[in-house]
């Protein structure tokens, strides 16, 4: 455990995502990071040993540009990575599959009395990414329609997030595989299959805004003419080859293509309140360390229903 | 003069745009016309004989749809144009270079007193076209920088326009052509060149808007990147080759690529409000209709500053 100063706190306990990153250096792992503070600084006001805390895809950032000094950090340019990523003092952050990391007051949020532990690790990054978007765009009002374009980690919790906010939620896929896991079990109330023409030209202009989670190149306008006037939608895929519309198709409907990047930690602390208020559950597989090695075998092949949380504290690392 | 029913008001007076568009309809031309009341229906309320108005787009909506019942008429898919469209009558609208038309009175705008009526012709189309999206966006508080990406018609209003809101307004143009021009005669506070990186690149990260009126096909990613967080580019031109960008240039940001078409008929009688408070004029060459011919070889080599109105009340046309 590295030595522990000013605002930092230090925790225990990791979960990960699906997307399986690797880097060729030597270092332990991942975001989504719940566990107990153990210890804090001489400056730490916000938490105190003993509390359940968590740690999302960040730890740092300048607090000096117009992003930090807006509640908006995660848009800072330097913001640093809680893995990974050169932390201040030129050393590579190292994520949450640790026993314990030591990390600023400021990115690290309580998680409320009453919510288990590891269901909240993956509200911390992907819950956070699709509540931010519907907070700033306006979406959080009850009755309006709203899609989920891709089933994936994200996309499950947009499914959640919006039903939970009081939309009429359709989860949009390119097969109907996942029909059953949208509707009987994550409660969306309508299924698309985006080459079905006659149902896609049904649902024209009805929906208020589709969260697009598909993380590769994919055609826009067959689900820009999905939106109503003023309708959004939100790009959550990083793509880098470039995506195509047609401006009359934008125009003509005063619609927009925009895009949003994780959340604040603001908007962190207000998710996991409107989470445990509604009562919402993560859909996560909790397993041990010594899984871990099955759990990236079975990412690589999509076999997870949508996390692995990894037990860090339970896994007798010292055994 | 056709029949005058219910609730249809009479004007004539007219002003064209540069866009020159043609029709294998005889019929009469254009929108943007401003006139004095001769007669109206029993239903008329809004207006009376004498009174200056205007008509600006459209002549009809359907009334019925979700655009028309929330003030958005102009995104009804059953608007009728003021000219080369078909009427409720199945005949063609005629556009206002005529002695008289026949409008239904919710098309009609009062002109505010003390505006010059060929003036505020202009203001119809081209300035509700900007005013529309900076209100509907939130874009209208003082102390905003924005751009303006060409410098045409509608380019040269949006200078105006968020000059009177009080922004720092940056004209954007392929060559510095018009660099005096926008400077020293709309005042606008900058002009950038869009093929120099160095000043491009110092421009980065810093307007809350660009109104990009560029009617062709063009890279969207050098103007996304001079967008600060939450950042909109405002697409105005029609363009049917599909425009480019990255997903993570919206995503990293949050900006939004978006557009806007014409606006409301309650946005107009605010904008011409607006106007008149701020004493904003329009910068037109008034003629006569025996110059018309003329004025469209002028327009076909954009040689206008920035619409010419015809005076057709003025014209004499059975002398």
């Amino acid at each position: 455990m590295g030595s522990i100063q000013g605002e930092r706190t230090v925790t225990g306990w990791a979960a990960r995502d699906s997307s399986g990153i690797l880097s060729p250096y030597t270092y332990t792992l991942r975001h989504e990071v719940v566990g107990e503070v153990v210890e804090v600084g001489s400056e730490v006001t916000k938490f105190k040993a003993g509390d359940v805390v968590g740690v999302g895809c960040l730890v740092g950032c300048c607090k000096n540009c117009k992003p930090c000094n807006s509640d908006n950090e995660q848009y800072c340019n330097q913001k640093i990575w809680s893995y990974n990523s050169f932390d201040t003092d030129g050393k590579l952050t190292q994520g949450g599959f640790a026993e314990a990391m030591v990390v600023n007051q400021k990115f690290v949020v309580k998680i409320p009395d009453g919510m288990v532990p590891e269901q909240a690790a993956p509200f911390l990054c992907a819950g956070v990414t699709v509540y931010s978007p519907l907070k700033h765009f306006g979406l959080m009002e009850s009755g309006l329609k709203g899609a989920i374009l891709g089933l994936g980690g994200v996309g499950h919790m947009g499914v959640k997030m919006a039903k939970a906010m009081g939309h009429h939620v359709t989860v949009i896929s390119s097969s109907d595989k996942k029909k059953e896991e949208a509707l009987d079990h994550l409660g969306a109330d309508d299924y698309l299959v985006s080459s079905d023409a006659a149902k896609m030209q049904e649902n024209f202009d009805s929906f208020d805004y589709i969260i697009d989670t598909v993380p590769v190149f994919h055609p826009l306008e067959p689900y820009i003419s999905l939106l109503k006037l003023n309708g959004k939608l939100i790009l959550m895929g990083v793509i880098n080859k470039p995506l195509q519309f047609v401006s009359p198709m934008i125009m003509l409907g005063r619609k927009s293509i925009t895009g949003s990047f994780i959340g604040s930690m603001k908007e962190t602390e207000e998710m996991l309140e409107f989470c445990r208020e509604k009562g919402l559950t993560s859909m996560i597989e909790t397993v041990k360390m010594d899984y871990v090695n099955t759990a990236f075998e079975r990412l690589e092949k999509n076999d997870v229903r949508y996390r692995f949380v990894v037990d860090v504290a339970g896994s007798k690392l010292d055994g």
